[in-house]
C-alpha cells in the first residue's frame, strides 16, 4: 500500500500567497470578469424576445464540446470567453417568452443572483445550526401557509417533483406496510398497489420501480371526460385488490395532469384514503401552485388533506433549475422513513452539528446545496400574492389561446382547458382527411415552428390523435405571443397541407 | 368546476413593458447590484481566512428567519440587505481553511460565478439538442478519463453522492435481479444480498433501504486493521448466502472510506464479483479523485473494472454544492435501468427534443439544472492535472499532522492514515485516565475548538474511542493551519484536563 507520508521538512511549500490552491492569483482581475459575467447575463436576458428561441447547435461548437479532459490550466478569462462561444448561444430557450414545450419554468434575474449567492457561501445544507438551514426551513413553512396547508407541516426542499413524488412514495411506504421494510425490504411481502388516474406522470412509476414495488403496483383508474379520476372505479379497484390478496398502499391524486392540467377531485381521495386506511400523495408538479392564487384557489381545495404533496419551483415559481418541494403532513412517518440509526447518528453529529433541523435525514440526500436561498429571495422579491398573479396570467392567457382556437375553422380545441395548457391541432379546411396524415400534418407543423424558432409548443397524444400542447408557465408571455402563435401554426399548416396535396 | 375562461377583450392588460411579469422594471439598477454582489462575495472569500470559520446564529436572527411568507414585493436591493444581515454573516463554515469537518469542499470563486452563468441560462438538462446537455456530455467524458475508465463509458452528474449510490445499487438491481424488476417488484423474490465492509457508507444502506432491498440485505464484511475488507470473509458469505437462498447481487467497493479513507482491494473484488456474477459498484465518494493524481493513482487500481463508480464533485473536485456523479462500464443495464416506455417516449420526445443524450432516462431526475457547467469552467481554469495537485496537498498535509501527531506524546494517533483523514486524540500525561473520562476530554475539546471558531475536524468513534477526525479536502488549508490545530488541541486539551482533575 502507498505511504505518501514524507517528514514535514521536505514538502512545506511556500505559502506566502494569501488564497488558495484553487484561488485567483489577481482578486481584481476576476472581480472585472465578475461584472461582465453580470453585464451579459442581463442584457441576454433583457434582450431574449428579440432573439429566436432557439439556435441549433453547429459542428464546430459539437466538435469544441467532444475534446479531450484540459490538462493545464486556463485563464479564467478565457474559460468565459469559451462559455460565450460555445455555451450562451445555444440555450433549451425556456427563458424566451414563447416557449411553453413541456412544462417549464422561465427563471428570473434576481433567481440567477442568489444562486451565486448560494455558490458563494457554499454551505451543506444537510445538518447543522447555520444560515442554510434556518433559510430552508424558513422556506417550507412559507411554503406551506403559502399552499393553505397546516404550518406544523414537515418538509424539504428537493430537486424536483421526480424526487419529491419519490420521497413521498417512500414514506407511504416505510409508513404503512406491515413489518419493518427499511430492515427487512419487500422480498416475501404481499404485492403492494398504489393507484392513480392514467393521468398520472410517469415519475410517480419511475418512483414505484426505484421502490421495488415495480411498475405493476401502480393501478391505473380510469378519468372522465374532464381528465379526473373515477373515484367510483377507484373504490372497485381497491376492494378487488383487496380481495386478491395484495396490499393498497397508497393513492396519487393530481393536481394539475401534465396532459391537460386536470385536477382529482381531491377531497373525494381524502375521504377513499381515509376510508381504506391508505396514503395520499398530491403530485402537484405545476398545478400545486393554483393556490396562489385565490381565485384559482379552489382547484387544490383539500390540498391540506393530503399526507404529502409534491411540486416543483423551478416550474411556476420561477426559481432557476433545480428546486422542488416535498411537504409531509405526518411528520413522525417523515422522520422515521429517513432517520439514521444511533450508531450513525453518533458518528455524523457533534456541537456545532446539531441544529433545528436534519434536513439529511429527511430525504434522498445527504450532503445537499443551499437550493433554499433563490426561493427565499424570490419569494422575498415578488411578494408571495405577485407569485400568484404570475400563475393567473398564464391561466388567463391559456383561456385566451383556447378562445382564439374555437374562432379559428381550420383550429380544433382537443381538450378542456382547466388550467394552463391548451392543446389544438390544425385541420385543413375542405375535404376530410385521414387521421394518420392530420398527425403527419400537425407534427410538422411543430417542427416547422420549432426550426423558425419562433415559439415552441410541445406535443401530445389525446384520444390517440397527435396535438400540439401548449403549457403555459412562463412570465414573459404576453397576449400577443399567442396570437403569433395562432398565425403561425395557420400560415405553416396552410402551406404544409398544400404542399402536401400537391 | 372553475372555469376562468373569461372573453379575451376583458382581460389584455397593458403589455407595453419590455420585460416579462417577474422581470426588473429597472435592469441597469439590477446590474449594479449585481456588481455589488460580486464584489462582497469576492471580498467575503478573499478575507475568509481572517475570520473565525463559524459564528453562532443570534436570537435576533432566528427570530427574523421564522417570520410568516411575505406577501409584499421588496426592492431587490432591500432583499440583499436581508442576505447580508441575516445569511452571509452565519455560513457552515467549510469555505474556511481550517474547516475539516466530516468531508465537504470549499468551492471556488469562479465556481460560484459558473453557477449564476448556469442559473441565467436556466437550461434543464434532461434531454434536447443544447449547450447544457452537450457540456454535461463533455464532463462525463472527462471524469471518466481522468480516472482512467474507458471513454465509452455511460454516465450522469446528480445531486452528490448519496444518489449517485443509489444509482448504481439501482442499476445493478435492475441488471441481474432475476425477471423483470421494474415491471414487477420485489414482492415474491428472494432476498436480495449486497456486501462491502463494515466501514461502508450510510448512503449505501440508504440506497437499499430505498430500493426494497432493505437494510438487513447489506452483508457487512470485516475489515483488517488498515479498514480494508476480507476477501476471503467476503466469499465465505457470498457462500453462505447462497446455500441459504438468498441471492448475492452486488459488491459495493469502498475508495475512501468515510472514517480513515482506506482502499479496498478493487482488483480482488472484481475477482470476485467476475467469479460470482455480482455488480461491482465503487463508492468512492471522496477517494476515486486520488486517481487524478499520478502519485496517489495506485490507491484506486482497477477501478477501471468497476461496473459502477460513484463520486461527489463538491467535495474533492471543489465545484460549489451540489454535484457529484456516476460512471457506468456497463451503457446498456444504465439505458435500461430507467428509460421510460414506448408510450412515454412518444408523450415527451419531438423535433427540438431529440439530442445527443436522454439524460431524464438515466437516472432520478426528468428536470434537471445546468449542473454540469461549474463542473465544466473549473476542469477548464485549472486543468485536471493541477486539480489532482489539489488532491496531493491535502494528502500531504494529513502526512505532515499525522507526523506531528506521533511527536506529540500528549497525542495518540487513532488509526493509519492511507489518504486525507487524520483520527488522532488528546490523552494528558500522568496518571492513566479512564476510558469515559478520555472520551469525554476529547469531546470538550471538539466542543472548545469549534466554539473558538479557530478549527473545525468532526469526531468519529473507533474502537470505541472518541477521536477528532480530521478529514482534509481543502484547497484553502495550509501547512500551518495544522500547526495551529495541534497548537490549539494541545492547549484546550491541558486546560480541561487540569480543570476536570481540580
Amino acid at each position: 500500500m502507498l505511504d505518501p507520508r514524507t517528514t514535514a521538512e521536505t514538502m512545506r511549500p511556500d505559502e506566502s500567497e494569501a488564497g488558495g490552491l484553487l484561488d485567483p492569483a489577481d482578486w481584481g482581475g476576476l472581480r472585472d470578469l465578475g461584472h461582465r459575467m453580470v453585464d451579459d447575463m442581463l442584457e441576454w436576458l433583457r434582450t431574449v424576445r428579440e432573439r429566436p428561441l432557439y439556435e441549433p447547435v453547429p459542428e464546430s461548437v459539437r466538435r469544441s464540446l467532444s475534446g479531450p479532459v484540459p490538462r493545464e490550466p486556463q485563464a479564467a478569462s478565457a474559460v468565459y470567453e469559451d462559455f460565450r462561444r460555445d455555451v450562451l448561444p445555444y440555450p433549451h430557450g425556456n427563458v424566451h417568452p414563447r416557449f411553453w414545450g413541456w412544462v417549464v419554468g422561465t427563471g428570473t434575474p434576481l433567481g440567477m443572483l442568489a444562486d451565486m449567492l448560494a455558490a458563494g457561501i457554499n454551505s451543506n445544507s444537510g445538518f447543522g445550526d447555520h444560515c442554510a438551514v434556518h433559510v430552508e426551513r424558513q422556506v417550507v413553512a412559507w411554503l406551506a401557509e403559502a399552499l393553505g396547508i397546516d404550518a406544523g407541516v414537515s418538509g424539504l426542499l428537493v430537486s424536483g417533483c421526480s424526487v419529491a413524488n419519490l420521497t413521498g412514495l417512500a414514506i407511504a411506504r416505510n409508513a404503512l406496510t406491515e413489518g419493518d421494510v427499511r430492515r427487512d425490504g419487500l422480498a416475501g411481502q404481499a404485492p403492494l398497489v398504489v393507484y392513480g388516474s392514467t393521468e398520472t406522470h410517469s415519475s410517480n412509476l419511475r418512483g414505484l420501480e426505484l421502490l421495488g414495488i415495480g411498475r405493476n403496483g401502480f393501478r391505473g383508474i380510469r378519468v372522465d371526460a374532464d381528465h379526473r379520476i373515477d373515484v367510483e372505479a377507484l373504490r372497485a379497484a381497491i376492494r378487488a385488490d383487496r380481495e386478491a390478496g395484495r396490499r393498497p398502499l397508497a393513492v396519487v391524486g393530481n393536481a394539475g395532469t401534465v396532459n391537460i392540467g386536470a385536477f382529482d377531485d381531491l377531497g373525494a381521495l381524502a375521504d377513499v384514503c381515509s376510508d381504506e386506511g391508505l396514503w395520499l400523495h398530491v403530485d402537484g408538479a405545476f398545478g400545486a401552485l393554483a393556490a396562489l392564487s385565490g381565485r384559482l384557489r379552489p382547484l387544490t381545495a383539500a390540498l391540506e388533506r393530503a399526507d404529502s404533496v409534491a411540486f416543483d419551483l423551478h416550474k411556476w415559481l420561477h426559481v432557476p433549475y433545480d428546486a422542488g418541494a416535498i411537504l409531509v403532513r405526518r411528520a413522525e412517518a417523515h422522520r422515521k422513513a429517513f432517520e439514521l440509526s444511533g450508531a450513525y447518528l453518533s458518528h455524523l453529529e457533534s456541537g456545532v452539528a446539531t441544529g433545528p433541523e436534519n434536513f439529511m435525514q429527511r430525504g434522498v440526500q445527504m450532503s445537499r446545496g443551499f437550493r433554499a436561498l433563490k426561493v427565499w429571495m424570490t419569494i422575498k422579491e415578488h411578494g408571495i400574492d405577485k407569485l400568484g398573479r404570475a400563475v393567473e396570467a398564464n391561466v388567463d392567457q391559456a383561456a385566451y389561446l383556447a378562445d382564439r382556437v374555437e374562432r379559428e375553422p381550420e383550429l380544433e380545441l382537443a381538450a378542456p382547458v382547466p388550467l394552463n395548457i391548451v392543446n389544438f391541432r390544425f385541420v385543413p379546411q375542405g375535404a376530410p382527411r385521414a387521421a394518420e396524415e392530420l398527425d403527419r400534418l400537425n407534427r410538422r407543423v411543430l417542427e416547422a415552428l420549432h426550426a423558425s424558432g419562433v415559439a415552441a409548443p410541445s406535443h401530445t397524444v389525446l384520444d390517440g390523435r397527435f396535438v400540439l400542447r401548449t403549457a403555459i408557465s412562463n412570465h414573459r408571455s404576453r397576449f400577443d405571443d399567442f396570437d403569433l402563435l395562432v398565425d403561425e401554426v395557420l400560415r405553416h399548416g396552410r402551406s404544409l397541407a398544400q404542399a402536401g396535396s400537391r
